[in-house]
């Protein structure tokens, strides 16, 4: 009943957008079940009902959706009497932060993934996605990486406020996670799938956050292929 | 019957810490009045009962409570008939991070403002302010600050995270602000207070945001003394 066009790799199950997942975690939250469909940057027709070219697209019934934030509101409207994503409407409201603090999280974390990307991706997306995101970036791809290990620290600084958070509850969300969660963890989800590179160091209570969304719903993220972020 | 502890200038009206902001705001989201009480640096002998020595301190009956995140718990807890400064056990989960937040804020501000403080303090503070600050930046309060316009493009980009979200919404709390808002507001109302720089543009959403919550309660932020910051 529910379909979720999902970024996929080279590897079919090799699922890897930041976007896709806050959804995946969202759907599992409400205990709904999915059928996830493998899509490459070039399948722009098979969503063309949505009206636009990016995933996620969740099709229930009749209805196709786009935009994760706009996903998780229908989600959270369409099956209310499942557990909530947001804890209200203060929560809903306060949860917008965190989907777009994870967008620029996930605006950062691409300048030091971009090649890791490219060598998983199918061969048909390979060209689009250099020259795409060659022109967005103004340099070659592996440019753009060149000085990742230099950015690092930075980046990690960066996420002060999130670690600060972890160290005093488990989840944003409180004792359990909530779509707040989901909307930054896409984006550790998706370098861990697509990269080795380890973004964070072990002992950072935002690595233990993610280990433990790793772990819910039965291991559902840590059982997509991906690399193994254990030091 | 409840009194508050609360940073003061040269000028005892010059209210400028930007944790007692937070407490300020609120207390008057709970409709609760407040006898406010200038404190400077120096007076750590009248806050002794709390147990420590920086305010803000809030006295209710023979209650001493510091910290401004454990005195929003206790006041969500003890006037849970008034207006909700949380909207429920998620909500307040979800609202420390937005403390967190402002703490990292205010860790950047104070960077564009040490100056500006100094001038304001009563003459028995500003020795000990000095040497503290110095200590702490490892340099001059001059030399804190000597660099101050070529950090503001980064310092303005920084909150995009905020920007996206006030521009989607009139406040982080949805329709009306929550504490969330004045754990961020608490910064900018403490820069204003003590401060003629301009650390935001006039047509950013954060500045149009903050403008809201200064004129709200009756203007109770517009109100103390502070700098004009409409360009």
């Amino acid at each position: 009943m529910l379909k979720l066009f999902d970024l996929a790799g080279a590897d079919s199950q090799r699922r890897f957008s930041p976007y896709c997942w806050r959804i995946r975690m969202a759907l599992a939250h409400k205990g709904l079940d999915v059928e996830t469909i493998a899509w490459r940057f070039g399948d722009k027709d098979v969503i063309a009902p949505s009206g636009q070219g990016k995933v996620p697209v969740l099709v229930h019934g009749e209805k196709w959706l786009h935009e994760s934030w706009d996903i998780a509101q229908y989600l959270e409207d369409t099956f209310s009497d499942r557990p909530s994503l947001f804890g209200g409407p203060q929560g809903r409201a306060l949860s917008k932060l965190y989907s777009n603090y994870g967008d620029v999280i996930s605006g950062q974390v691409v300048r030091f993934v971009l090649v890791d990307i490219l060598n998983h991706l199918h061969e048909t997306d390979k060209a689009y996605f250099r020259e795409s995101r060659e022109q967005r970036f103004g340099a070659t791809l592996e440019q753009v990486v060149a000085d990742r290990e230099q950015k690092l620290q930075g980046f990690r600084d960066s996420l002060h406020p999130l670690r600060m958070t972890l160290k005093t509850q488990p989840y944003f969300g409180g004792a359990s996670p909530l779509y707040a969660d989901y909307a930054i963890f896409g984006v550790f989800q998706w370098a861990r799938c697509i990269s080795p590179f380890q973004l964070l160091t072990q002992d950072d209570p935002i690595a233990q956050w993610r280990d433990r969304l790793l772990q819910a719903f039965n291991g559902l993220a840590a059982s997509a292929p991906g690399y193994d972020l254990e030091t």
